[in-house]
C-alpha cells in the first residue's frame, strides 16, 4: 500500500481480498466496490480489519442508516476530506437524503464550527446544568 | 465581550439584551439561559445575530431535530470543543438520544474521522460513479 | 522537555537560557517572561530557535504590530489552543485591541470557519477572476 | 443544493436570488458575483441568511477592511480551504495587500500553527498574568 | 456510554468486560487499565471492537514499539488532545523514549504543522518527481 | 511571495537565494530543488528562515532520519495537506520505509485520529498514573 497505488481489480485480487470484497457487494446489495476499498487491498489485514468495523459501525442499530450517513459527512466536511464526502454523499442519497436534507446538514455542519470557534476564543466556562 | 467575561444576567442586562434571552427561554420552553448566550451578550449586534441564526438553521425543517443535534455534537466532537459537546450533548439527550444512540453516535465520529485520514494518506481517486 | 514540565525560572536557568530570557524581556520592554519560553527551555537549542523565529516573523514589517496579533489570535482560535489564545490575546490588547475590535476578531473567524465547511461541503470550483 | 451543484447565473435566477445578487454586486461595487453564493443559490434560506451574515460581520466596524480579509485568510489557511483562501486573497488583494504583507501574513500563520502544537504538547499552564 | 461516565472497574464489570480488561493486561504486562477502556466499557461492543483494533495496529509489526507510539502522538499533539498525548506520552516513556527524543519529536510536529500551512496559503504544486 | 506564484529557478535567482538552494542540494546529496522552496523564494528572508529550521530540526540527532519523516507524515496526513504528504512521503520511501511500514503508518494514523475523537466525545478524565 503506497500513496498513488493502483486500484486493485477483482480480477487481479487474491482469494482473501476477493472474499471482502463479495462481503462489501452482498452487504451493500451492490456489483461494484469503490476506490477506497480497492487500494487499501494492497495491504490486506488492513482492508479486512476495516472492513468490520465499518460494517459493525454503520450496520443496523440504534441510529437509522441515514443518519449514520449524514453524522460521518458531518465530520468530512468538517476535516475536509473530499473523497469521503463524495463517497457518503452518494451513500445518503442513495439511503434517500432529499437536497432540502442535504442543504440543511451543511448549514448546520457550517454553523457549528462557527460557534465551537466562538467557545474556543471565549473560553466559555460550561454551565452547571450541563454536567 | 473579551476573553474570560462575566456572564451577563437577565437581571443586569440591557433591554435589547434581555429580548434576546426572553426569545431563548420562549423557544426552548425553559426557565434559563446558557452561558454561550450571557457571554455573546457583550457584544449585542452578535448576540442577536448568532440567536437569529440559530434559531432558522436548528429550528423545524426536513431533518428532525435530534438528528439536528446529532451532527451538531459530529462537528464538536470533531473539533474537540468541550463546551460544544456538553451544551449539545445535554441538547439532544433533552430531545431523546438514548445511551445506546450515544454510543453510535461516538463510534461513527470516531471512524469517519479515521477514513477521513485513510483517504488523505493514500490520495483516493474519487470513483466516477460518486460525481 | 517533558509534558508537565516545571518551568525554569532565571535565577536556575543556565547562562545560555539566561540570555534569551534577557532578550525576550528587552525586547518587549518587560520583567518577566511567559511559560511558553520557560518550559521550553528544558531543551536549550529549541528555546533559541523559537525566540529567534518569534522575533523576525513578529518583529516590524509591513504588517502593523496589532494586526499580527490577530492573525496569531484567528489562528489559535480556530486549532482551540488555550494557552495561545490567552497568551496573544494579553499581547493583543497590550498592543491596544479594543473590545470592539475583539468582538469583531472573534465574529470574523467564527463566520470564516463556517463558510470554510460551506465551501468543502460544496466541493467550490474556483471562479476564473480568482486565479 | 447538492455536492456539485451548477452554479445559478443570475439569467436564470428567481428575482429573490436576483436581489442577493444584485445587493452583493452594489456592495462590492462590482458587476459580478462568485460561485459561493451562485452554488448557495440552490438553497435560497442559506443564500440569504449568509450574505445578511458576511455583509454585517465584514463591514464596517472597528477592524479596517484589510484587516478582516487577513483574519479570514489566516482561517482559511489554517484549515485549509482552497477555495477560500483564493477568493479572500482575491479580496486582500483588491484592498490592498501587498507581496510583503501577504509574505508576512503567511509566515506568522505558519509560526502560530507551530506554536500551538509546542503548546498542546506540553500541556502549558496559562500564566497568572495572562488571566 | 455517555459523557463524564463513571470508570467502570474491574470488581463492578461483567464477565465480557472483565475479560478485554484481563487482555489488556495481559498484552500489556501490567497490573492496570486506563481510563480510555474504563468508560468505553459502558457499550461493551465498542470495548471489544477498539481494544481489537488497538492490538492489531499497535502490535508487533515492521515499524518498531516506540516509533508507532511517536507517530500516536504526533497525530494527537496536532489535534491537541489533552489525555490522548498524556496516555500516549506514557506509554512512549516506558518504550524507552529519552527527554531528547522527546523534545525532538514536539519540535519537528511543530514544524511539520507550520509548513502545512505554508503548502495550504501558497497552494504548491506537487513536483513530478514526488509522484 | 503570492498564491499561486511561479517557482523561481535556479538560472534566474539571486545570488542569496542560490546560496539557499546550493546548501539544499549539498545537504540533501541531489541535483535538485522541490517546488516548496522554489516557492518560498519569492520572500528570501522566509526561504532563508524556514531552510535554517529544516536543516535542524530534520537534521541528525536522538532520532533517525527515518523516524523524523513519519512523525512528519503523521502530521500532514492528520491535517490533510497532499503536497507534505507526496513530498515526505518521497522523502520516507528515499530513507528506507517499506511498503509494510507505509501500511502501518496509515494504519496508526487513522486510529489515532479515530480514539483521540473518543477522549473528547467522552471527556476522559487523566490517569493519576500518567501525570
Amino acid at each position: 500500500m503506497s500513496a498513488n497505488a493502483t486500484p486493485i481489480e477483482y480480477v487481479s485480487a487474491s482469494p482473501a481480498v476477493r472474499a471482502v470484497y463479495d462481503d462489501i457487494m452482498a452487504t451493500r446489495n451492490t456489483d461494484w466496490v469503490n476506490n477506497y476499498w480497492k487500494i487499501l487491498a494492497h495491504h490486506p489485514p488492513t482492508l479486512r480489519r476495516m472492513w468490520a468495523n465499518s460494517k459493525e459501525v454503520m450496520g443496523a442499530g440504534a441510529l437509522d442508516p441515514l443518519t449514520k450517513e449524514l453524522i460521518y459527512m458531518a465530520v468530512s466536511i468538517t476535516n475536509g476530506c473530499r473523497y469521503c464526502i463524495a463517497s457518503h454523499g452518494f451513500a445518503a442519497r442513495h439511503k434517500g437524503m432529499t437536497p432540502q436534507q442535504h442543504a440543511e446538514l451543511v448549514a448546520i455542519v457550517g454553523l457549528a464550527n462557527e460557534t465551537n470557534r466562538h467557545a474556543f476564543a471565549l473560553d466559555l466556562p460550561i454551565d452547571e446544568r450541563f454536567r
